[in-house]
């Protein structure tokens, strides 16, 4: 792995960084094919919405440039690009900002290609018990306050279940631990209003796009487990591993692909070239 | 500032730490006076029991070398003494934990004396409108998904206002920005429960024990704003500012510190020595 720290090499974080000290922080994790950073406009366009809500300055010019240097080093056909924008305490104590400048962070890694199994047969998930927390504030963007995913995360082994559904406090259907979700009731689409929290994903724009164009109708909505245990499918999606089907979620089956087929037939050279 | 990283002297942050990456991590914020770090064992206790939520094997031992290590070393009469406990990557992605053993960083920096003017003539206070989070599994412990604190505290200035309330999703008040608060009402203290948002501060549990002694009658308690514009006194606490009384919350006024004045009389000797 390669990491630029505003341009520069490093092998570390900054102690001035208030994204360790106090989570103050923004990130993106895009998928690099062949040398391009997949969907690479609407990851930055995510970052600046996050980086108005952090009060950041959004240093846009200076993330490219860094970009094009780990790429233009990389030998990698497929890799993951992970920028990160965090606080600078400036030496300050205290969680008041002194500083609008966010340390850069870029980094570059090789990445395993998806697993083909779980595209194709669909994948055994779970509901979480660990909650997302309700917080209008900071819905929709990308923040590094990821403790309630790194709790889901610790309830059942990846190798079982390759992703949790998580509610929201008030028992909202939210996202997958790592990735956003829909479902199909009756041929259209739904997926979780994500106004108090979750991550507006990108590829769930995609997945939206590709069905409008298809003339599938589609809502973002507030959903309970009563709608996933109604719905004909479920699937969950991200930037690296794509589209996954849910066959299971705990004891509910899942036999129908359909709609998440569409769109893998649509989008499958973004992740299997 | 020294800071120690697994008892090493260091001037970074190591690029594997989940703290940094995804907020995987808890703190603990000491005043050290005349070398002796304030509380230490209640501050220790409560690392712990954030090492027990997060999964972290507590390094109990270790840290306690580091803070000796570090003390040796300083001449400064006032210092904050900051623990963290973050999580390690071990090179892998994703929000799976690998590791049970936690990153150890100790850091100590001399600080400057509390303003007395705050503790003797009280503060002008706001009520953010940032709200906390409510969240069972991260309740009551220190760690470092702070964003809702940095965002409330970009809210105003602490020069005009030194602390703000911060209310949960529902409503309900938690705390201060960086601080517990307590309310006198009829002679009876109350502080909010700290169930499903805020820290178990410890000064706030000295504050309980000390008029706990004194025969005042205390709970802890679902608060709301309603419940402040009813109180005789509003005030805050912290481990490094000792007690704030708040002569002012918004439009609201405060002219009674007596509650605050008997903790103040019995801890004085803790903030200013």
């Amino acid at each position: 792995m390669q990491t630029l720290h505003n341009g520069k090499l490093t092998r570390s974080v900054s102690l001035e960084d208030r994204g360790w000290s106090l989570g103050e922080a923004l990130f993106e994790t895009l998928l690099v094919q062949q040398g391009n950073p997949v969907w690479l406009e609407e990851h930055l366009a995510r970052l600046a919405r996050g980086c108005e809500r952090l009060q950041f300055d959004f240093p846009e010019r200076a993330l490219r440039d860094d970009i094009h240097q780990l790429l233009s080093e990389s030998r990698d056909d497929r890799a993951v690009l992970r920028l990160c924008l965090s606080g600078d305490s400036l030496g300050v104590r205290g969680y008041g900002a002194v500083s609008r400048t966010p340390h850069r962070y870029c980094q570059l890694a090789a990445l395993a290609p998806p697993v083909r199994q779980y595209w194709d047969e669909g994948i055994r998930a779970f509901v979480a018990k660990t909650r997302l927390p309700e917080q209008v504030e900071l819905a929709g963007i990308k923040h590094s306050n990821r403790l309630p995913h790194v709790l889901a995360r610790a309830e059942r082994k990846a190798r079982d279940f390759p992703e949790g559904l998580m509610l929201s406090a008030s028992g909202l259907v939210v996202e997958g631990i790592a990735s956003n979700c829909f479902i199909a009731v009756n041929g259209e689409l739904k997926t979780p209003l994500l106004d108090r929290a979750g991550v507006e994903g990108i590829v769930r724009q995609k997945v939206i796009e590709v069905l409008r164009t298809q003339g599938v109708t589609i809502s973002e909505a507030r959903l309970t487990l009563s709608d996933i245990e109604a719905a004909d499918e479920l699937f969950f999606c991200n930037s690296l591993i794509g589209l996954w089907p849910a066959r299971q979620l705990d004891c509910l089956s899942f036999s129908s692909f359909s709609l998440c087929q569409r769109v893998q037939k649509e989008l499958e050279s973004v992740w299997y070239v």
